[in-house]
């Protein structure tokens, strides 16, 4: 580490003074999208809006947008687009992962059954698109739809791809930049376009924030492994459950001889028991963890280089905390 | 009837000869979609492309582009994103109904699971409202958004209401109207924009294909009363079962007197066992379906009065013609 404090890094944490104002506004609106909506269809619309998350993606357009030239209400409309269209994701994910509860409150399949979460999610995603053409340049609206059918794939590949021992790392990378990287490059991405920056920081910000998502899925990934429930506040050790093979176990296969890798098959398939503290064990010992967190610290180290593009700016560094707040959150994955 | 041949109708059939090329284009372009896909994806995608309907939303638009002009690739297209938001609505609607098959094959959720057909409805719905922002002008995706939104909103409110009994008519035409009609009105009311019809001609095809939808809904409601399995080739009274409020038993609970009334309410809440040959035999005799479909013809009426704007045309002949259809599969209902 640097003695001088001029080449210390940036806190690693989000930055949420600098974006304190937007924030609000990115809040206040999210809950005012119940008005676009059917009278009778609002409340359901209310208690899924009113369900709070990180609202990472509207951070990384707000950041992105400051960091290229100033935040204008479209960063702020952007950002609540994609948090939408993320709600409306989770809303089916829950259905999918038979989840009750989502952040300490019943999620919509809990509280209405499977088949009003399946269109609400549908009502919300149609409106989060809709949404999108209140923008008059239509490569925006092309832009998010992209995303979102990335977003869809990915959620298709990785439900696809369940217990197949045949899935590589590189498919896994594939499907986690889908699933997870589209929504964070779209925010950082489409903030530069709406700012008028140039196609170089546009894509560069894009290869941000798809690094940025990647590294956080591979850090979602080890902490269904390893993480502890009461400190996550979720359910975890679920993965390999549902047949979900993550980078951690991707890198265990990899480094197993054939008759580890036949026991590792028959754990996973078999599944009856699945003796998970088990293989969770021999992943651990077999550094399968470690390997994928410093994976996902090299990402991080790449999407930083990626904002030398952008002059120094107090937005310029928040985007720079943020990678650094993940890193952060690696670091403790390594107890 | 009339006896010249000046007065008589058009033939009561869809004008499929007159759309014969334009439609072969339809069904050549929906197949094409599955190369918009991840390669792992695309299978799901024809799979599910391939289920032939009777492609009543392209065929609209079709018409009402011909009407208005003349039919270009843009109608083509249009017709295309509107089939594709239905069938990724049919996909979704299985799931909810827990149907096995439609039109004679295994659905996505009898084939691959719930979950899996979720996520394949997910991403046939945002590749579509992608694909509308290949439209230079964004008004199209605009209205596309928006219908999207109306249907996905008539879904939930139908499903909100299952089993509700204080449902009024009223809610019961503001649910047909945003679930079947949207689509159906967007059909014929982009297909005049992109024309560059006036805005009257836009609005009047709007209101024909919003009435179209309703009558086609409401035949929908009475067939699943009335109909012949072998000849409709699809499960019917499951309506009433799964606790939906059509039409024909809104005219039958409005004209109970309290006593009855709460011989039905009865019938339709408690329903173990639902005596449902009973219920639809006490609906015929009190001319409750009867009057059902009479009000699907004075909407059809209403309907061809729209076509009124329009200069005489093959093509606009086309449109009365969907009516007349649309009036002799309510007539056969009549029995």
């Amino acid at each position: 580490m640097s003695l001088t404090k001029a080449h210390t890094h940036p806190k690693p944490k989000i930055p949420f003074k600098l974006v304190k104002k937007e924030l609000k506004e990115v809040e206040a609106q999210i809950l005012d999208q119940v008005h676009a909506f059917d009278p009778s269809v609002a409340p359901y619309v209310d208690y899924i809006c009113n369900t709070s998350g990180k609202r990472i993606r509207p951070i990384l357009a707000i950041l992105a947008g400051g960091a290229t030239g100033g935040v204008t209400p479209a960063h702020i409309k952007i950002g609540v687009i994609l948090e939408l269209i993320h709600m409306s994701t989770l809303v089916h994910d829950d259905i999918i992962d038979g989840a009750d509860t989502r952040r300490k409150v019943p999620t919509a399949n809990a509280k209405w059954g499977n088949g009003m979460a399946v269109l609400l999610g549908d009502a919300l995603f149609s409106h989060s698109l809709h949404l999108a053409t209140d923008f008059d340049d239509i490569s925006i609206c092309r832009k998010v739809g992209h995303a979102s059918r990335e977003v869809c794939q990915g959620e298709v590949m990785q439900t696809q791809r369940r217990f197949d021992l045949t899935l590589t790392k590189e498919d896994y990378f594939h499907i986690i930049e889908m699933k997870t990287g589209a929504l964070f490059a779209a925010a950082t991405a489409i903030a530069a376009s709406l700012s008028g920056a140039s196609q170089e920081t546009e894509d560069l910000l894009y290869q941000y924030g798809l690094k940025l998502g990647t590294a956080y899925q591979i850090y979602d990934d080890c902490l269904d492994l390893v993480g502890s429930e009461a400190q996550v506040g979720k359910t975890l050790r679920t993965d390999l459950e549902k047949g979900k093979l993550t980078l951690p176990l991707l890198n265990l296969l990899e480094k197993a001889d054939p008759a580890q890798r036949e026991k590792l098959n028959k754990r996973i398939i078999e599944q009856q028991p699945l003796d998970l503290p088990v293989i969770i064990g021999i992943a651990e010992y077999e550094g399968s963890v470690e390997s994928s967190l410093d994976t996902a610290t090299s990402i991080l180290d790449e999407a930083r280089d990626n904002l030398l593009v952008l002059e120094a700016s107090p937005w310029r560094d928040g985007l720079e905390q943020v990678t650094y707040y993940l890193d952060d959150l690696l670091n403790k994955c390594r107890r």
